[in-house]
């Protein structure tokens, strides 16, 4: 952790973000071409200014280096960088300007007093604020332009002549470019990639495939398991992967006596690491992109693994772009909204409300951005060229819809929420927030079916479960209207079931919070555990149960389509943390905080879980169990029986057997 | 010129031209650093979509070339850059994303049928255009992020052994890099830089310098006229200049009797041949900035000179940037209004309605931008981080200014004009014209003093020329008003002189407006003649008859911060085609057209200035006149008679005493 009076590299507030997940944005590679997103994406300041004063009692010398061209002005005299400038005693205003045309412009002052610590400026030439900065960027020799992975090198785990050719089993998802250390081959060779044995054994259909490689040429950073190399016998090749990543400390243990769970907990550790980089992001073999709604399920889950806040910030900066808004999230009217929601959630988990404020003019600009899509219900439609995506679900899309609207709602809760803790003026939020709540009420909840509606243009008042576990999600409902919606849309085998993972996770965290935790350990071990038993090493995008064969493989109309290592595949962690565990904040930043474990369907469990400046641990043994927190302000409740934690102190309780968690 | 069916490279509608800018208002060096602007300046788009459909009667096949990265996609299938493709006959959707995380995305398609002609759309993901193009870019090799200079190599003019070093005077302006052809030293040189002799020999001060060059080093593009390189014999170096330009046509020629005349008409063409690259800069040696107060003025003086319409296009899209307004032109309102104002120029000098189409919706928006800055009077205002400049004059700023509201008012009329030609609404335009004219006369037309006054908050009621200049230019006052304002102040010694080149344009304009030609023809011999007399090879940033020594080069409180050649120096030009040849478009692009001259100070004249797809002559030889055109639609006008001017036919006429022209 860098001290704030550390020199750092500095730039124009939330501009490494957007320029990197730019950079992110456009590594998505297919077959033989690049596929850049196909969304408006911003791009970075080119020319910003960095602005401090300093009143000093003595005469000190510093030097400025930079990522792009410009000059250091002290009192309004001009000195190029790289040279020491010195500074005479008295008020010295410093200010740096720094253009850069094709990159991140940035900068770093090396001294003992004039520094680039943490109270520094920018400004674009309009508005100014505290400058931005990473703790990935403290060394004047780096540039924040430049992504610095650690490397793991991956030997293979087997490697047998087949086909005519080489097949190589790293035993794990790699994410990076290969090192070829041996080729006895006259001719270039052709690697062939696969999450699965199959894809790489296609050398026709393989999602990625290089061709004319030497032991010279560069291979691109790929994600896969497997390769294959037509037409070399296994003798004359060794080759390595290079795993390239973010160094994130996984800060969560999980153990149970049941090893099924144990490899679902693994695997979902290993599929979300593999996902979270600089950014999160979808996943590693296909779009590699920025996607709000995949991120946002991310953040859930980081909260009880990483709880890393840097790359939720990282993310949800990225994502929002330039303080003027042209298009919705990835194209996705509700991915804006989910992106407001999501910044509320960081501040609960955290309770950074420096971050809240660098954030919050954003959240503004957004809200009115989707204000102005409104009708006169203050329903929330979509225009020509908005995705009005809620999930690849069938649903009766005419009109505005219910699933749109209670989304929103959340938007305005999260708007009086954090614009309240920054003292800014709400009662608009809270107006919009009741007129809408009344008209939701009004036009989509439907009494005789005990359910909210899709949508009631066309008259269909069909029912999906998607509007109906936002309301229980978003605590839209009271218990009466959350239990009518348990019983006619959740546990109801008539409303089409969830499809895609994306959603799903969404239904298990509804199922959860209405008290089906029993069931959901059930659905983790026979979806998961299906998986698990098809040797992933990861997470898939899509699991179908009834699917074999290379169908397994098909996604999107492409047979090698489906990304095998996919983020929201990672769900088991939140909902393990969340409603096993039963841990979350109560007060932003786990000020005050719940443990409320439900883990009667486990024996024995031992786990840890990360919280703001701490950690809870829960063991149980039959009907034993351990609490033990690092951080004060817990609550244990059990049996409907609120206990406060002490920090560091281990709780040793006898569950009595009506109340075994 | 390109043929509509000729490919080319096509990027989104207006990128080039932001991109370039970006570019160009980033290159100012001043002495050993880089200096980018000091505004905030937007990039081009980073990623892009072309569009065509084509229906084909064959099978036809073409490649893509682009500038980024991405794919082509024909029927939603997806195929790599650099390859050919094949379509068969039938509906073919063709598309091509772009990405270009460092430059333009840019493409360019090769192929019998398809290709990149002029039919192609270009798409941000959000608004569709007819895609952006330019005459300089139309074969598959090049590439349109990197700026193809013609050049010219400068040999020393003279070369002398002084104060231990070597001093060459290249005998001209030159603007580009050095190439050393010998170096016989074994110590690296120190090269330093002069517009004039003595900037160059003041190695301490002098603008630029380069240190420790070898016969290797690459040597940066600066402008100078002189080079001196301490502690070396002039026998030991040689060195070229390397003057690096895009060429433009001079179609305009003048030769008279007055060789101080057509001393000065050449160096202003030099001048303003210099300062014209991609766009129009200010000067060569200092800012190189695109300012749009300076541009203005160049877009009347290319209109008499190359008539190069393209340039005019690049620099107002340059200027404009993106969609989105975020500032004022160079920070300046007055120059935010005058791009409005010269985009009407633009199109009555080309009847250019493409371009129109394609600016208009920018002027729009920044309509809108300017119309949040009126008060209830519809007076628009400064707001903080505004620069109301007007000039540098000592003026009466307090509250809202004069001159500032008569551009607002003539940019009304421009949106009318524009707006007509569209077909598009203009009525809010008409109306706050109204408004505003109406206040204008009320808050700031002083009756007894014949005047507008600076501004009426402050009660001082001052009068300076500025305001009282722009009325008579853009047709604001009546012919009684222009009288009044002409004797009262454009005449009258106890109104502060304009002391600026810049604003000095706009002031021997309305000069020779109000008929007052005789006068500027002696203004433009002494004024301009003065600095002839310094040995001048082009015009300067400013030039104040009194100053002597090294005074002369001081400008903005740096001993070499004037810039000796800037293109406001060249508006002799402007003022002779205008006003002394008398040459000016009536309706659109030419289509009728005025020729009135103004001959009378001088005896013998020949001339030709270019008009839109033609040129016109004048002769004139004591009494005889002849007037040859090479396109039909002129009026000429002696003596108070219309003559319709024929084309190609060579008019002769005997000029009475009293009409002589």
């Amino acid at each position: 952790m860098l001290k704030e009076s550390d020199s750092r590299w500095l730039w124009y507030t939330g501009d490494f973000e957007i320029r990197q997940g730019l950079m992110q944005n456009f590594s998505r590679e297919e077959r033989s071409y690049d596929w850049p997103a196909y969304w408006n994406i911003d791009d970075c300041h080119r020319n910003v200014k960095f602005k401090r004063d300093y009143v000093l009692d003595q005469e000190t010398s510093f030097t400025v280096y930079v990522s792009g061209v410009g000059f250091v002005e002290v009192n309004e005299v001009k000195y190029p960088f790289g040279q020491e400038v010195t500074c005479m005693p008295g008020k010295n205003k410093v200010r740096v300007n720094v253009g850069n045309v094709s990159g991140l412009p940035a900068v770093y002052i090396d001294g003992e007093i004039i520094k680039s610590d943490t109270s520094w400026l920018c400004s674009n030439f309009i508005d100014e604020f505290p400058a931005g900065w990473s703790e990935l960027y403290y060394k004047k020799e780096q540039d924040p332009n430049v992504v610095e992975y650690a490397t793991e090198i991956c030997k293979p785990l087997s490697k047998k002549d087949i086909d005519g050719g080489t097949l190589i089993d790293y035993g794990r998802a790699v994410f990076g470019p290969l090192h070829i250390e041996k080729l006895d081959s006259d001719k270039p060779i052709t690697i062939c990639y696969g999450e699965s044995e199959t894809e790489a054994r296609d050398i026709e259909q393989c999602y990625y495939k290089q061709e004319n490689v030497t032991s010279e040429t560069p291979i691109r950073k790929r994600a896969f398991r497997y390769i294959f190399i037509p037409d070399i016998t296994s003798a004359s090749i060794e080759i390595n992967g290079i795993h390239e990543f973010i160094p994130l400390e996984n800060r969560a243990v999980f153990s149970s006596d049941d090893p099924l769970m144990n490899k679902i907990w693994d695997i979902s550790v290993d599929t979300f690491t593999l996902c979270s980089g600089l950014f999160f992001i979808d996943g590693i073999k296909r779009d590699r992109w920025i996607w709000s709604g995949d991120a946002y399920q991310s953040y859930f889950i980081n909260q009880y693994l990483f709880f890393d806040e840097d790359i939720n910030k990282r993310t949800m900066l990225a994502l929002r772009g330039q303080n003027e808004i042209k298009q919705h999230m990835n194209t996705i009217v509700d991915y804006s909204i989910l992106w407001v929601i999501a910044v509320e959630n960081h501040y609960m988990m955290t309770g950074d409300t420096t971050f809240l404020e660098q954030i919050y003019p954003k959240m503004e600009t957004m809200m009115r951005y989707l204000s102005q899509q409104t009708d006169e219900h203050g329903f929330i439609y979509g225009r020509e060229k908005d995705w009005i995506f809620i999930d690849w679900s069938e649903m009766d899309k005419e009109g505005t819809l219910a699933a749109e609207q209670i989304l929103l709602l959340k938007a305005y809760k999260a708007m009086t929420v954090c614009g309240s803790i920054l003292n800014k003026e709400i009662d608009q939020y809270v107006a919009c927030y009741e007129m809408l709540k009344k008209n939701v009420m009004e036009f989509f909840w439907d009494k005789e079916k005990g359910a909210f509606i899709d949508s009631y243009v066309s008259g269909k008042r069909h029912v999906t479960r998607h509007a109906n576990i936002f309301a229980v999600l978003f605590d839209f409902v009271d218990e009466e209207q959350s239990q009518s919606i348990l019983t006619n849309v959740l546990l109801n085998d008539d409303i089409t079931q969830i499809t895609t993972p994306y959603f799903k996770f969404f239904e298990q965290d509804a199922l959860c919070k209405l008290g089906e935790t029993k069931r959901v350990h059930e659905i983790i071990r026979d979806y998961w555990g299906g998986m698990v038993e098809q040797d992933a090493v990861t997470f898939w995008e899509e699991y179908i149960p009834e699917e074999t064969g290379n169908d397994v493989y098909e996604m999107y109309g492409d047979p090698f389509g489906k990304s095998l290592c996919h983020a929201w595949g990672a769900s088991p962690i939140y909902l393990i943390g969340r409603y096993f565990a039963g841990i979350q904040p109560i007060r932003p930043g786990y000020e005050t905080y719940l443990v409320e474990p439900q883990l009667d369907s486990f024996e024995k469990i031992s786990c840890t879980f990360p919280i703001k400046d701490g950690s809870v641990t829960l063991e149980k043994n039959q009907s034993m169990l351990k609490v033990y927190a690092t951080k004060s302000g817990g609550i244990l409740r059990i049996d409907n029986q609120d206990i406060p934690i002490s920090k560091d102190q281990e709780m040793v309780l006898e569950l009595k057997e009506k109340s075994l968690v």
